[in-house]
């Protein structure tokens, strides 16, 4: 089958992945699935792989083939597979977990010890096939695979954080959401539709708080027309937010927990652009947190397919040959992307 | 009255402070109360504030009386005080709050808006008499004000910490503390008394260290001799710490967090005196938090005193005259208190 | 001033108020408000208090004026008032509060140990002025107080609810809502304000149905057409509710519980019409609770009320002169009456 | 193999089991395990199921061997199986869950879809030989099976609802403990262990509460002797109890809550003696809850594990022949036990 393959890290991004012909993967436990894959996104996180940036945190073996947000129809199973069947249109959990660690056990998988995360330390869906696991499937109802795709990584971790910060968000409260992108639109409908919080967009470019906008942000703040801490202090009445979702993890984002979260609130660190650089005396006084967040669970992905299904969650997706793939990583490099670009093996 | 004062930022503690005549405080409201002082402990931030390092966070206007762990008797009550009493043996919560703000409604008094700290944007107790108010006093039936001062502030906010990190463990998980002296070894007797958890004591000193033996620390680890993270991966067996606490809050501990903190949890910043800073991507891959920690509520306070009263916290004390102020100071700076010191107003 | 007392507990709703010349309340402490009433709700505890059926549970010494559901305009204040002033519009949480006890300082403050609850053991707000506190008054910025009068109780109480249950559900939950009337009708916009989970609403009046349905109910049940649990399991395909706002509280209602409520579940008890009865095993078996609820506290009434300012809950009233208001008492007790009865003094 | 067969249900303890041979349990998937039974505890609810208590709620097919509380020695594992080997001590969770539906996915494997109930509704380790799973087994390092055995149901159980009342409890709280028989004394030493409330025990025998003293009870209540709720009262300075933990379930027992329960507090029903049948009204009034509690999930036997190997739960136990089993069952009904009653097949 053909797969769009990475043999070494590089800056690169015209040239970075090789389209070649690889093995279909094989059956090799009771539990696993073939999935021909009908739609993978591509994702920020893929140019930070290409770029060597997990080779310190991931056990990656190149060459690799990329790709770990897919959906496709299940073409095998294992001989104990009880959920899903050949002909199901799946969306596929990007790790592959086993089931019998504490972790798996608590339902907290992303913290599976005996995991294996396709296309970041095991073959992913950009390719014709992908080998996955029950464990990581989900059947979809009312919508295509190549519609929700991306839901399996950027959709389930803006997800992931618009739940921890809406666990804490009450009536009158205010959130802030720094990064209008993949993720942040993502995050922004999630946090509309699981509280009555009052949401505040922040984002460089004008499209983009656009976009939010037309979603139903309350508020937009363009960091280049004013500075945010003083439109948050004015927007909140002095109060400040009590949750912040900063899904682009800079420097100069992270700066802005201590004049923006309110006492007790949360900074939760999404995209991981930069550092996290302040005095502890600064995290003292104001008693927030900066809460790194991961890829949400597989239940945690149950959830956002149900909001999709429910019609709460809308995602702009662009299509692309598996061909074109180093174009996309080019372009997004570029940011030149709109929408989210969706690879058709 | 006499009362130890602080005319200007220094960093020379020797004669930082100026024992002068001042009048003695007059009840201004019907909800005020006047302390005759009788222990008001030292603490590292009586330092701090001495350096001007929350002049940047509070709004102080020197000379100031300093002194925030205070305990004494009720000399004087406002018309319409009704939970203390003239004679009542007390201990003094550090912030007097309005009751009215939103904060305070939620039972947050720590972040009220109207609120007056003792001894950091007000007068506090290192003087013969203290005004405080209703809202700040807690009556003591069990112990001795001198005996208890220093909790009122280095006691509730190790409480505060250890009772957040105590809300996430159970049997099996492991909690590192970092840096056993004042505020540490109060917060690990919270934790084995909140929790069934395990604790790592871990400090540069060999004798804090044996403190926190004679505690019941399960395990000791001095940076000096061990790597502290190969060591909580071998303590732990590889899972790492659940929930650490950290009361130094200096650049080399809060830099432990990556590899000493299980997938989830909680590096609490207790201490502050350096910064934190790692790459955003850290808090994602591990999906931990720098959790900030301020002082503990008016209700922790009671929660804290209960704990005394239930014999569960031991707290080691010395005595200094007032006139002996400034040598507390400078002996705090070169590291040469043993246990906390109390001035005797 | 006139104010409508009771003089003795009666089943006779249609003579159970009279009418009378009362003193006008003074100012007697510094923190008190005087208010003149411009709404004051109509409630159905209020006919269970005229039939004596709080009696056992809280301390009233009759005659006694009525009226727990208030809204005016500031008149007087005492002279430490520092949050309302004369000639604001405001709404009156019921209870007026101490703010020394262990419960108002968690926040706690419906479990205060020294309350006064206007209209169940103070007097209340069927009256030309009320006697209220600054920690009972929220200032009002957009809304009519006599529009806004009823959610002084019922609709705490609703939101107070729903805001449990909402803790509880994620996207792709259900929640069921038995009782779609005055309280029930807020809780279902509540439950969709703050949440993502579909509504299920269960009333025996079809009027009731269609106020649901209007209000965006994803599902319908009339308990006089169709099983109310066979219909829960249809729709939730077998998974049940994963929580239950029981807004009638009878016998038949409370027995919805265990074939109605998934594993781990919540019946939320908040009307109190009759009895919970069930085998202690029904709990075990399902791990389900019965949840007692009371009013919310005042904080909850501030986030109601931003809830209200932003047009996220409606509330159908009609107005009475205070002449009328034995006769809105005989007509709730026939189920005549349309929306909320708010009485004009 | 020899077991004890439940053939009809009976109110007959004295021969409510047959001994006979049947086969020994066969592998028949990937994940099973078979362990050789050295430990199989008694419990109460054996009883309930030979009177056939158990029949409407799960699905029973007679003839069925009973007992669910199993340990032993792994002899035979499945060929997928990695986390037990032939060889190891293992304690049995009493459920073998499938691993795949979505309360499974959430930790949550006592509301498995698909699950077995070994003893409750397949055959459990009154036998030489136990079928069981992968995710139903917990190696055990410093215990000896046998010793452990009842830990697998009355100790989870028990474990499960004092952590959750725990979650609740600060210091200055109390905790009242009803009935402390075996589960009850697990559960205050877990109360204990995991808090720093202080302790009410309530038992109608003196032997009880001479075990409650004896594990460190801080105080001890005899309903025979004095009022529990006027005895609560008193303790607790009139504050109540923030929690309840209701070993019986009995009306008596159940009817405590509106006396004894702190506003805003829980009564965990655990046992299941009897009705709970109070007005709905007294749970508005005292915004209590009955929480219903199921056996213990696999990570808190996990958990439990710790405790136990730690040193925190001590379990007095007497061991009985396989052939005895029926005057084990007399005895209990009887009320004639001492501890814990382990079978040894």
């Amino acid at each position: 089958m053909r797969a769009a393959r990475l043999h070494e890290y590089t800056e690169e991004m015209a040239d970075a992945l090789t389209i070649e012909d690889v093995p279909r993967p094989e059956i090799g436990a009771s539990d696993q699935v073939v999935v021909e894959v009908e739609g993978a996104g591509w994702c920020q996180t893929d140019n930070h792989i290409i770029e060597g940036m997990w080779e310190p945190y991931a056990d990656q073996s190149l060459p690799m083939t990329l790709g770990h947000e897919n959906a496709g129809t299940v073409v095998e199973v294992g001989d104990e597979v009880t959920t899903v069947d050949v002909g199901d249109s799946v969306i596929c959990h990007p790790v592959r977990t086993c089931g019998t660690c504490r972790a798996c056990r608590l339902g907290e998988d992303m913290y599976c010890e005996n995991s294996a995360f396709s296309g970041l330390d095991a073959d992913g869906g950009f390719a014709e096939y992908l080998l996955t696991s029950e464990r990581a499937t989900i059947t979809l109802d009312d919508v295509e695979p190549v519609d929700i795709a991306p839901h399996a990584d950027a959709g389930i971790t803006a997800y992931h954080a618009a739940k921890k910060a809406t666990r804490e968000l009450v009536p009158g409260d205010y959130c802030v959401l720094v990064g209008i992108g993949g993720l942040g639109h993502i995050g922004l409908q999630a946090v509309d539709a699981m509280s009555a919080a009052r949401t505040i967009a922040v984002d460089v470019k004008d499209d983009a708080l656009a976009l939010a906008d037309s979603l139903g942000a309350d508020h937009l703040v363009n960091p280049g027309d004013e500075d945010v801490a003083e439109a948050v202090e004015a927007i909140t009445d002095g109060r400040g937010a009590a949750q912040l979702l900063d899904f682009v993890g800079a420097d100069e984002t992270t700066d802005l927990a201590p004049d923006v979260v309110a006492p007790g609130g949360d900074h939760h660190v999404v995209g991981y652009g930069g550092h996290v650089h302040r005095p502890a005396q600064d995290l003292v006084n104001g008693e927030f947190s900066y809460q790194g967040n991961l890829v949400g669970t597989y239940t945690e992905l149950q959830e956002l397919v149900a909001l999709v299904e429910q019609g709460e969650i809308h995602l702009t997706t662009s299509e692309y040959d598996l061909s074109d793939i180093n174009e996309v990583a080019a372009k997004l490099e570029r940011n030149e992307l709109e929408g989210r670009a969706v690879i058709r093996p």
